[in-house]
């Protein structure tokens, strides 16, 4: 499939269940970008969820976000219950203007429905210019630090940094050792999961992924990863207004559910030093890059999403079998 | 000891050795701090490297921080090359001000030479009632993902929230698995480091300290601790101006030693909802942190600082015989 049919049966389909065009668009494109980019669990695969949740009522599918000043270098989109593509597409022009005048911004995203990676927010911002933060929470799934029960999302951090002539540096890591997804994947390939990923209801240490899904996943790399873990919690829930966690079943005024929230931050790196130093900011970084990328065994924490990324822009993407079926159901149910 | 005499003995033995009234004056407090909150490496024990960095005339012992504007959002301390907490001190005020006033701020840090944690810059803030960010970078003693020799400083990521009438919920941690100054513990005592913290010149984990030094310090938590190392480097090194890691040998145009930089974010929480929330949110942040402290075993990040913290106040500290009289001596040198 290439990716314009990718994006076209993806709309299609989005349509036929409701969605207004605006959404459908949006999410097409997200759902387009992550084929690309070989991300393929943020994907197609999704499109079914997307779905899902319209059809149970849980998500608002014709949704206008809208944007609104909350301070001179901070501003907010509601996305109204609708999902988050457009919610952020509707605040990315704002914030890198705010950015560029102000030298740092923030935009703050609530009432939006998340199915996708967090890296286009951020590696969108980058292109322009900008170095852009982005933190989201999730349901709970994540023990904290020393504790055995699900209490954070998997709550993932993404950073990006813009360079000359080249995509920006991007990465987007969820704070626990896996995703949710990646324990799914080896429960339906019958595989354990490695030692350290999540503890069973028992509180123990479990590589059954059976086990491990109702028990709680860990934060990666110990007591400080859950430490980042509370962090996106507090700004994603207690700053920015959106559910914790733990409240993500829990109702809004709509009776739909509350959706947690997503901060993202964006500095202009010319507004960070003195006027002679602005020209050469961009570069020291590729000395940097030159740097990590002279040690043999390295890579950069982007490079195999561009990777796949210039090979489905000329060969197309595959999808499996099932999931094309599925697909092909959906459009015409 | 009693906290007054911790800070009365690095003020005396600061001034002696040529330091000015006001550098000494805010090492002094940082090192009383760190001391109150049996962060040890970083208290008294940190003396004597203030001192010989001065008499290797490697920094400016009588600096004069100058503060300035570099964007409505930006402000910029250059520390002159002085010792960093007078450098901090200059920007705290006026980048609380900037943030209440602009919802989100930044204060970028160059030419201050940095011997304490982060920590402090962070609390300080949050106790304004501000949120709070800071990052740092070092010497390189970290690989990056998947190389075998340093690049990478130890980078620290802090973090603060405030919170009513209690003091702020900070954590402070390097993104390597271990601080430099926990492996020359575990030397000094001949004992092995865990595995994961390190590996030798040849590339390959080791849990021998003096082997560990001569190699690479690990990132935490595999590659994603090396992206977060990866992200500090390029927030301090190339967006803020200081040097990386890996240029920390390297002299600025006076012949001294460059500094990494430093940058610190701040956030009025209230600047992030519309109204009829901003009441809510630091008692929203308290519900999350009861549903941490419900699960037994668990802690919040900062609550064993201030468990030292709330003994020291009272009893004061205990200072090893060894460090006393090398301060004794120093006080009379």
């Amino acid at each position: 499939m290439n990716l314009d049919q990718v994006h076209a049966i993806t709309t299609q389909i989005l349509l036929q269940h409701g969605m207004s065009q605006a959404q459908a668009a949006a999410i097409a494109t997200t759902v387009t970008g992550a084929e690309r980019d070989g991300c393929t669990s943020h994907g197609l695969y999704q499109v079914p969820n997307y779905v899902a949740s319209v059809k149970r009522g849980r998500v608002n599918c014709s949704a206008e976000p809208t944007l609104g000043d909350l301070a001179p270098g901070v501003i907010q989109v509601d996305g109204q219950g609708g999902f988050s593509p457009l919610a952020v597409e509707t605040g990315r022009a704002p914030l890198a203007e705010l950015a560029r005048r102000q030298g740092i911004a923030a935009l703050s995203i609530i009432n939006a429905h998340h199915f996708a990676g967090l890296w286009p927010e951020v590696e969108l911002l980058a292109e322009q210019g900008l170095v852009a933060f982005a933190y989201l929470n999730s349901s709970s799934y994540v023990a904290p630090a020393g504790g055995t029960k699900p209490l954070y999302g998997t709550n993932p951090i993404a950073f990006a940094w813009p360079r000359d002539g080249r995509p920006p540096l991007v990465f987007d890591q969820a704070t626990s050792a896996s995703s949710r997804g990646e324990i799914m994947h080896h429960q339906r390939e019958g595989k354990p999961i490695p030692e350290g990923w999540a503890i069973g209801p028992n509180g123990r240490s479990t590589t059954d992924p059976e086990t491990a899904l109702a028990g709680a996943q860990l934060p990666f790399g110990g007591y400080k990863g859950a430490a980042l873990s509370l962090m996106v919690e507090l700004i994603a829930g207690a700053l920015v207004g959106g559910a914790f966690g733990f409240e993500a079943s829990s109702l809004d005024a709509h009776g739909r559910p509350r959706a947690g929230g997503e901060l993202i931050v964006a500095i202009e790196p010319g507004c960070c030093v003195a006027n002679d130093l602005r020209a050469g900011q961009l570069a020291r970084a590729e000395e940097l890059f030159a740097q990590v990328l002279a040690q043999e065994g390295t890579r950069l924490p982007s490079d195999r999403r561009y990777a796949a990324r210039a090979h489905s822009i000329v060969e197309g993407v595959r999808i499996p079998a099932l999931l094309y079926e599925t697909l092909q159901k959906l459009q015409k149910s």
